[in-house]
């Protein structure tokens, strides 16, 4: 294992005594528990966001804090969920008198831990809904899920839903809307080659020099088939299928594109497939009408991408253009 | 090899195609010569900067052309120089009557084309005036290079100059500007493994599991020596001494700290490093103003990352903070 660290132990604190540094006019960070948070918390009378998460999915969740997205991340150990108390942390931080709600990963530790924590603030008088995000359609149930996965779209609903609850929407508002962009959201990924998990030592997985993972998870679970390497129009078009044909997206439709790195793919490879996916939907007959290209939500250092569907609606377009100030996604302040 | 592409032949026209399409609000994009430029260009009356080099760098240059940054960039193929007939019809493009800056890194054969670029502008009545970013501590002279190599520092001579632009500053200005600021900033950058150029099909350079090179090119070009893998607290504390030794940099200055990937080196692992090397500058009484952390100048995916230092002013903070509008960097508009 070659990384950029010292005892794997310390990874998770080191990397955000790091961020604090680089963004201490926008983050405060705690540690033990580990909670990142906008520094103007509690915004009161808006409705508080939180997520979070095992780390080794950067920017996710804590460069999509500030103004116009999350109010709170909640980063555990690598690959790891954080526990219940980080979460109630989080949510003791932000909470600003109009409810929380909590943007949660379909995974099974991460269900739980969130779960665990909002029950305890309901205790406290805390009114706490949580949104299981589960855009990954490459499996039914997996490692560590039941169900379907939460993978790359969950930057949209934390973008959307962030904007909705900086207007003023209310908890009710904010968890009808997260529900509607969470419904309308389809992901597939590939991978080309693993990560490495610094406690692990060794790439989470292994595949062979002319071999890829069609719809690997973003912690390296398996996904539906291990296929042999081919062109990138094919490979692409792979993906266009499986996610269009599953919502479906139709003929007609307008959507949000998200072609998304998983961490160890150079930009120009995204790009190329970027403008493989937006022709073969403007073939369909569907609008692409926002495009998001970039390594959003990531594994490590794995080579590969995922895609992702969202149905827009006017409504969701002004949100998602709506001004956000964040470490990784950042416009209009 | 393992990528995301069709023919090889093919990776920077197919990319800056899924570029057009994902910033068409932004960019035009033309193929043969390629040009990324301002979609609202030319910008009358302002200093036009034009700057480019080979692809593989990204998001440098095209990531960095919009309102308050680059009004062109003229990506090469991979690795390699744009010709001069690229950098002529960036020229063309976005000449707004106040001449135009080119802002080139430290390559024999980007200078050497960008300078006829330039030469033939002239003839045509354009006044072209040309600065060269040689921010590498690493050598003194390097494959592809006489002189110092340009790396990282690039991007925060494209950032600073283009606000200056922007706000109305002069060519005699501008220029004046971009080599105040090429004097002020220092890079120093390691691997830990390269990068693989589509067309050569494997990875530029081999390192064994427990080395690293310290001073390594953008383009794999060898640094100052190859050293056993060492913690991250050792590692960074490397840079930041052969960084700040250089100008120097001493006790009172104030700095920008840019904490930069080569591609494949997950945020987590640039957090943690940022940390140590803005630990290490306080320790030597260095106030480190501005941070910037992410991977904006890379390698494809080599793994590996750089520190770069800038001398600040409150001129140079005033223009770093100043609105810009890019596909990589973001703020205030």
């Amino acid at each position: 294992m070659k990384k950029i660290i010292n005892d794997p132990a310390d990874v998770v604190s080191e990397a955000l005594r790091g961020m604090a540094l680089a963004h201490a006019d926008l983050l405060t960070v705690r540690q033990d528990p580990a909670v990142i948070h906008r520094d103007d918390a509690p915004v009161q009378g808006k409705v508080a966001l939180v997520s979070g998460g095992g780390s080794g999915h950067e920017p996710l969740h804590g460069g999509f804090v500030g103004p116009g997205m999350l109010d709170a991340a909640v980063p555990g150990p690598v690959f790891t969920s954080p526990t219940p108390d980080g979460v109630q942390a989080a949510i003791e931080a932000v909470h600003g008198g109009a409810g929380v709600l909590l943007i949660v990963k379909n995974y099974t530790g991460d269900v739980l831990n969130f779960e665990t924590a909002a029950e305890f603030a309901a205790i406290e008088g805390t009114e706490v809904r949580t949104v299981v995000v589960d855009d990954d359609v490459a499996v039914k149930d997996s490692l560590y899920t039941a169900g379907r996965r939460g993978v790359a779209g969950t930057v949209l609903v934390e973008k959307i839903v962030g904007a909705a609850a900086q207007r003023g929407d209310d908890l009710d508002a904010c968890e009808a809307l997260a529900r509607k962009v969470v419904g309308g959201t389809r992901t597939l990924g590939v991978a080309l080659a693993a990560g490495t998990v610094p406690h692990a030592g060794q790439p989470g997985f292994t595949l062979a020099e002319d071999e890829l993972e069609l719809g690997i998870g973003i912690h390296g679970e398996p996904g539906r088939a291990r296929l042999p390497m081919e062109p990138a129009d094919a490979l692409v078009r792979r993906l266009v299928d499986a996610v269009t044909e599953d919502l479906p997206y139709t003929a007609g439709d307008e959507v949000l594109l998200l072609t998304n790195g998983m961490g160890g793919t150079p930009q120009i490879e995204l790009y190329l497939a970027h403008g493989i996916a937006a022709e073969l939907l403007a073939a369909r007959g569907i609008t692409v009408r926002r495009h998001l290209v970039g390594s959003y939500v990531t594994s490590l250092e794995m080579q590969g991408m995922s895609l992702t569907l969202l149905k827009l609606d006017d409504e969701l377009v002004d949100l998602w253009d709506a001004p956000v100030r964040t470490a990784a996604l950042r416009w209009g302040m």
